[in-house]
C-alpha cells in the first residue's frame, strides 16, 4: 500500500486520491447488454435457454429449481453450516423486523387528518451472484427483508449450478421460486418476465459488470424494473489510532481486498507506528491467504493516509464516503457524531467487517463508489413504498379551504380553487 | 371523456388502456440536454449567463437573488396570501417533522449491538418551475423537509423573474440561496456546480421535459447528483359510487386536467348515473374555467371506466398505479386495505386533491407514470440517508464469531474468516 501524508498534498491531489477510478469498457458493455436484454424481451425462455447453454457452468433447459433439488441440497449440507445460516438468519430477521413503521397519523389542524403508511412492493427479484464462491449471505440479506415486508412475489435468480448453501438459505428465508440462470439475461427476465420467470417490480442484489449494467438499463425503462441502488466495486476505509491492534487492522483490510482486484482499501491513521505495523502484518497475513493474488492486486491500488489527528481522519472519511467504515481508536463511539457518508460503521476492536457481512443483523448491501453520500444501507424500507392518506371532515375543509383557495388563486389554478369553493358553498 | 365498460374489454385492451402514453421526442431531447449540461460543466457561469439571455423572460447577469429582492417581494405581497402560505407551512412542517425517526438500537444476541441511524444529505438542490404560474406550493413541499432534515446546504433555482410568492415562501422555509435561472442549465449547475451556484448531492422538484431529462442524465453520472424520483405527466384516478356528488367529482377531475394537456384523468365508477352526472358537470364547470383550453385537451385523452363493483374499481386503480387517488364512496376508508400503488389517497367528499396540493400537510411531490408501484411519496426520508452502526463486545464476538467463521468458510473467503479467528485467539 502506498503511504501519503495527507496535509502535505494539494487540495486537487487530495480530491483525486479519494475519487473512485473510472469503470472501464462502458460503451461495449452497454451495447452487449442491450442486445441480451432485447433477445430476452423478444424471445423469452427460448433466448434464456440459449444463453444458459452459452454462459452457464451447468446449462439447463428447465430454469426453475425443483423441490427435489432443494431437498437434495439440504440433505448434502452439514449440520454446522445449516446451524450457522439459521443463527445468522435469526439476527438479520430481528434487526430488519425492528425497522417496521407503524402508521403515522397526525391531525395537522382540526378536522384535517394526514397519514403516512407503508405497503410492500408487490413483486421483487433477487439476484445472487455465482462466480468463484457460493454466497448464501447474499440470499439472506436480500430475502429476509422481502419476507418481513410481505412482498407478494419473490423471485431469485442465480447462476447454474445453484450451490447447496444458496438453495438452503433461500428456502430458510421463504424463497421458493429460484431460477438457475445468471448474468444480464437473468436481470432482463426478471424485469420483463418470460414464460417461466415472473416479471417483478424491483430488482435487488450485486453482480458483475454485465449484471450491474443490465440493472442500470432496465431501471431507465418504466416498463422495466426499479433497482436497489447503483453499484461499484466494494470498499473499506479504516480509521485507526496508536491503540489499534495492527494485526486486526491488517485482517480487516485484507477481508476487503480479497473480494476482487478492484476492491478499494484505505487506511487513515494519525500514527506512523500503527501504519508501519499494519504494513508488516499485511505482508505476513497475505502469505497465508488462499486468495492472495486477488488481495495483492487490490492492495496495489490502495492507500495509507497519514493525518494530523482524528478530526482530520473523520473529514477524510466523509470526503471519501466509504461503503464500510471501521473505527479502531481509543474511543470509537466518540467519533460517531463526526462521521458522515458511510454505508455501515463498525466500532471497536471486536467488530470486524465480516460480522456485518454475515451475521450480526445489519444488511451487507451498502452503497459503494461514493453513492453513500445520498444512498442508504439496504433495509426494510427498500422493499416498501411509503404513501400518504388524507381525510378532511366538513369542519376541516371549512377551516382549511380558504387557505387552499388563496394559494390556488396565486398560482392561477382556477379549477383547484373551484374544487374547494363549490364544496364550501354546500357547507354554508 | 370516453366511457368504456371495463369487463367487456379483453385483457390486452385493459392493459393498454391503463398504460401511460409514450413520451415524445426522446432522442432529440436527450442530445439537446446533453449539450446544455456539457456547456455548463465546461464554462460555468459564463454559459449560464448566455443561456439566461437566450431563454429567460427576465435575463440577468447576477444569478443569485439578493436580500433586497427578497425584501421587495415580501413588501409587495398582500397579507392574505402571506397568511395562507404561513398556515400551509405550519401544516406541512408538522406532518414532515412527525416523520423523524429515532435511532433504532437492537442487541440481536448478547454483546452484538446493531443500530439504524439517519443523517441529512449534506447538500440539496430544489427546482421550482416558472412557466404559466408561480408555484409557491412547490417551494414549500421541497424546502420544508430539507430544513427539518437539517441539510447543510439548500440551493433553489427557479426561472427568472422569480415571483414574489416564490421568494416569500423560500425565505419563510429558510432558503436563502435562490438563483433565478431555470431549465436544464439550472439542473446542470446544481449537479456540477458553477462559480456562483454550489454543487449539491441530490436534486428535487418537477419541471418540463428539459428539466426532467437533465435530472435523468445527471443522476446517471456518479459525479452528478442523485434525484428525487423519475417523472411523467401528472395524473388522478377517482373511484366513485352512486353516493358521490357529481359536481365534486367533476371539479376534482378538472383540477387535474388544468395542469397540462398531457394530464391523465380517469374516473372509475360502478354507477352509470354518476358517470352521466359527472359528464354533465364537466361541461358546465369547464365553461367557467380560465384554463379551459388546457383542461379540454387533457379530458380528450381521459377515461371513464364503468366497473361491476368497488372491488373491481380497486383492482383497476391498483393496475393503473395513480399519482393521486380520490375515493368518493359511501365508506371510503373501508377500501383502504384494498388499495395499492397510489402516491397519495384522498378520502371522502371533503378532501379534494387541492387540499393536499397546498396545505393539508402531506407532500404533493408524488410518483407519476406508474412509478407509484415502487416509488414513495416524497417525505423527510428522501432528504436523509439511513446507515447502520454495529459494535460487538469481546463476549459478543465470542458468541457470534464461530458463526461468521463457518459462513466465511462456505463462501471461500479466508480473509473474512481470519479477521475473526485472530481476534478469537486473542480472547482465549
Amino acid at each position: 500500500m502506498q503511504t501519503l501524508i495527507w496535509n502535505t498534498l494539494a487540495p486537487e491531489q487530495q480530491r483525486d486520491l479519494l475519487a473512485r477510478p473510472a469503470l472501464a469498457n462502458a460503451d461495449s458493455l452497454e451495447s452487449t447488454v442491450r442486445g441480451i436484454i432485447s433477445e430476452v424481451r423478444s424471445r423469452g425462455d427460448a433466448a434464456l435457454r440459449e444463453l444458459s447453454a452459452r454462459f452457464e457452468r451447468a446449462p439447463r433447459d428447465t430454469l426453475r429449481v425443483s423441490a427435489a433439488e432443494f431437498d437434495a441440497a439440504e440433505a448434502r449440507l452439514g449440520d454446522d453450516i445449516k446451524a450457522a445460516i439459521r443463527q445468522a438468519i435469526g439476527n438479520i430477521r430481528a434487526f430488519h423486523a425492528a425497522q417496521a413503521q407503524p402508521v403515522l397519523r397526525l391531525e395537522t389542524q382540526p378536522g384535517v387528518v394526514c397519514e403516512l403508511r407503508t405497503q410492500p412492493i408487490a413483486r421483487v427479484g433477487l439476484y445472487v451472484p455465482g462466480g468463484s464462491a457460493p454466497l448464501p449471505s447474499t440470499v439472506m440479506m436480500l430475502a429476509i427483508p422481502a419476507a418481513i415486508a410481505g412482498c407478494r412475489e419473490v423471485v431469485l435468480c442465480t447462476p447454474s449450478p445453484a450451490s447447496d448453501e444458496i438453495l438452503f438459505a433461500a428456502r430458510a428465508c421463504g424463497v421458493e421460486k429460484v431460477f438457475a440462470i445468471g448474468g444480464a439475461q437473468a436481470i432482463a427476465a426478471m424485469a420483463y418476465g418470460s414464460e417461466s420467470i415472473p416479471k417483478v417490480d424491483k430488482i435487488f442484489g450485486p453482480g458483475n459488470s454485465y449484471v450491474t449494467e443490465a440493472k442500470r438499463q432496465v431501471s431507465q425503462d418504466v416498463r422495466g424494473a426499479a433497482i436497489d441502488m447503483p453499484a461499484g466495486p466494494s470498499e473499506v476505509l479504516v480509521i485507526a489510532d496508536e491503540t489499534a491492534n495492527p494485526a486486526f487492522v491488517a485482517a480487516d483490510l485484507l477481508s476487503q481486498a480479497e473480494h476482487g482486484a478492484d476492491s478499494q482499501v484505505v487506511l487513515v491513521t494519525d500514527s506512523p507506528a500503527l501504519a508501519d505495523g499494519v504494513q508488516d502484518e499485511l505482508a505476513r497475513q497475505l502469505a497465508a491467504l488462499d486468495r492472495r493474488d486477488i488481495a495483492t492486486a487490490a492492495l496495489g491500488g490502495s492507500l495509507v493516509l497519514l493525518c494530523r489527528d482524528l478530526d482530520e481522519a473523520c473529514a477524510i472519511s466523509n470526503a471519501y464516503a466509504p461503503e464500510h467504515l471501521i473505527v479502531q481508536t481509543r474511543a470509537p463511539r466518540a467519533l460517531l457524531d463526526k462521521l458522515e457518508n458511510a454505508g455501515s460503521i463498525f466500532l471497536g476492536p471486536w467488530t470486524p467487517e465480516s460480522v456485518g457481512d454475515y451475521a450480526s443483523g445489519t444488511n451487507h448491501t451498502l452503497p459503494t463508489y461514493g453513492y453513500a453520500r445520498t444512498c442508504s444501507s439496504l433495509g426494510l424500507a427498500d422493499y416498501q413504498r411509503r404513501y400518504t392518506v388524507q381525510e378532511l371532515s366538513a369542519e376541516g375543509l371549512k377551516g382549511l379551504g380558504p387557505v387552499v383557495e388563496r394559494i390556488a388563486e396565486a398560482e392561477g389554478l382556477g379549477a383547484h380553487k373551484n374544487a374547494v369553493t363549490l364544496r364550501l358553498a354546500v357547507l354554508k
